[in-house]
């Protein structure tokens, strides 16, 4: 099943992303006999029993070919109000290569607030002093269930759906300091999207193709299966020292071809204008714009 | 006027630390008139008017000594879910220096997400694999109103209150990668309180005296006059990049003190019992317990 997040009637509302469009979850309940009420993201990410009904009721409705379809002119990031976005960093061999940094021996934890949090389609405009503006394709996990210490192989009964991510980085404040937050938080510096696929129809998130594009060329392309620490070691890592709460998110790593590990003559950061998208497969094409520099 | 978070009758709620004991905000509201809804720490910090109503309405269940006051038996942090947790590293000099670390050109910033968040009397129980863990007493600055590329002379307008924070840290987690966050952000590391204060009660957040105690020893004493960035300059300078909205917080950096800086052949670090205490004058005094290590 596809998830997304958009605004319908001025108010933030979780869609089922069907073969027909886009469908309002709240218009699925009531059409099985509940209220109408509005309902967002972070409410079906904190209650599975809701996630599985919802799996139940649009079978349904594909079978009997109901058309519940709605107008949606814009998406929001799937989780628009993560809990967490925590971020793995140099987790693929060949970009810690690239970046000329060391293959960490454990994961490289690093962080986005929510002020960066924004969906496919969004124009991503660069701080007024941010110079080096770059791209990383990352496989995003979306967190469905409250847990610490949890085991490797429960891992993944912790994840409730995928998405494509962009880790957008302004270089040069990310190492302004010796702390990367800078250059990773700035407004709309984490596209997710366009929606999330729920866990049960990703067999194995070890194994997914991953892309990036720089506008019409591909600039990275790798395998989930190249990542240091796989999807359920990072969740098993981080569960030892934070709990990890429904409607968190975790940024996987992105996998060489950024803009940084080029030779530096040679690096031509990004500008108003080009497009950055990501695709992992079955997941969508998540496609962000960078806009003008602000003041 | 002292507001803080605690639990009351199974719901978070607001509640002002007057003279006589805790009164809950819900309770103020309902004798003025209004309903007795409950009311969190954040439904205030996103509503000015409600702020200032409430500051006339305790003047005059002071004035008229009127007792409303309830049996609250233990605290939260005064802003329980904070929107982002912005730390600021190596702000006094003299810190930086007994890190051995250079003196920064600009904000050195961090993270810690919302699993970290406590209040006083909140016992810390590290992760069992941490080591090293220590103090850091802090300024902590609660963000009133949204802004971004806010001008350092209104600065001050955009904070709604401040409180002690303490900085915990797991050194040789902090340190295991070149990005603290891991040593910085487990579950318990951010406490606050006991309250926060409301901002027209601090003349100057840059004349405060600071005080960080270990056990009944002080251990860090210093003035927020001594900031390399101070409150306005650190809001201003965050504000270029990341949009502030109300309810974040900002930790602004510790004095020297703290066992890091000694010589490492006299680093003690806290062990279970111990307990760590901030003190800026006025806002009372938050005090934790290192709890057992976690399995």
């Amino acid at each position: 099943m596809k998830l997304a997040s958009a605004i319908i009637d001025g108010r933030e509302e979780a869609v089922w992303v069907s073969s027909q469009g886009y469908v309002a979850i709240s218009r699925v309940q009531e059409y099985f006999g509940g209220d109408n009420a509005s309902v967002r993201m972070n409410q079906i990410l904190e209650n599975p029993g809701l996630l599985s009904q919802l799996r139940e009721w649009t079978h349904q409705i594909t079978r009997k070919g109901i058309d519940l379809t709605i107008s949606v002119t814009s998406l929001l990031a799937p989780v628009p109000w993560p809990g967490k976005i925590i971020c793995v960093g140099l987790n693929y061999r060949s970009h810690a290569q690239e970046s000329k940094m060391a293959i960490p021996e454990s994961p490289v934890l690093f962080n986005k607030y929510n002020n960066a949090v924004c969906g496919s389609k969004s124009v991503i405009n660069p701080p007024g002093d941010a110079r080096q503006m770059d791209y990383e394709a990352e496989l995003v996990l979306i967190i469905g269930k409250s847990g610490s210490h949890i085991p490797e192989e429960q891992a993944l009964d912790y994840v409730a759906g995928y998405c494509n991510g962009n880790d957008v980085s302004a270089r040069d404040l990310q190492f302004r300091s010796g702390q990367w937050l800078l250059g990773k938080s700035c407004d709309h510096f984490a596209p997710m999207g366009p929606y999330l696929v729920t866990a049960d129809e990703i067999k194995d998130p070890d194994n997914l193709e991953i892309t990036g594009w720089r506008n019409e060329e591909i600039v990275q392309h790798a395998n989930t299966r190249d990542m240091i620490f796989s999807s359920r070691e990072l969740i098993s890592y981080i569960s030892r020292y934070m709990t990890l709460s429904a409607g968190d998110v975790i940024f996987t790593g992105t996998p060489e071809g950024v803009i940084l590990g080029m030779p530096s003559d040679s690096q031509k950061w990004l500008e108003p204008g080009e497009k950055i998208s990501v695709e992992i497969q079955g997941m969508g094409r998540l496609v962000n714009e960078i806009g003008a520099f602000r003041a």
